[in-house]
């Protein structure tokens, strides 16, 4: 089976998503980020979807789920990247991605993680 | 056409290579890395391959196509994350990615970037 890649960066990780995503795909991603944060101590998730053309009800759902797993975690996830066409798909289909961070790119969500420090201020969202 | 995403972290630019590449999508990548290279000024080039289960011979020449055209500009290139089984094969096959640096992962990866600095002291490999 197909599995995203995880990346660990300092007391950040790093998560690519390229391809649209199926269910098992997205299980395993959600399965391999948790073990990830509790063997790594990391503070904050990065999802860059910046390939992605569609975000789903189903990715959105699929990235609420993640940025509620790594909470109860302690960490903080940010979504970066999103394409403007997306963002617009997004609204009109009523889709808030609620609880669920996001920057405009890479460096601006590891600003945002940095911000959050140690405190994780924005766990509580 | 599926194209890879290239993230931008500081002067280092990373690519996450998640599936088995075609003529055209490594040759997008080749294409979009030139232009990110020069437009950004990156100084150093990270491409993960910790999802690839299998580097050919094809493989072998796009990351050594890279390595070349990031070095002409001025930029190094690591790749990280290789398989202990596709560094097994890689050797069996007689294929030594040959000016190709590489790093356990992309801490390492980006320790030796920032250690070879601003003389880009592997440029001459």
């Amino acid at each position: 089976m197909y599995r995203i890649p995880i990346l660990q960066m300092g007391s950040f990780l790093l998560v690519t998503i390229q391809v649209d995503m199926q269910d098992q795909t997205a299980l395993a991603l959600q399965d391999d980020l948790a073990n990830k944060i509790s063997n790594s101590g990391a503070r904050g998730v990065l999802i860059d979807i910046s390939a992605l053309e569609i975000v789903d009800s189903f990715v959105g759902r699929m990235l609420a789920g993640i940025s509620g797993i790594a909470r109860i975690m302690d960490a903080t996830t940010v979504v970066v990247g999103m394409q403007p066409a997306v963002a617009i798909t997004l609204v009109e289909l009523g889709l808030s991605l609620q609880g669920v961070r996001t920057a405009l790119n890479v460096e601006k969500g590891m600003d945002l993680l940095r911000l959050s420090g140690g405190e994780n201020a924005f766990g509580r969202r």
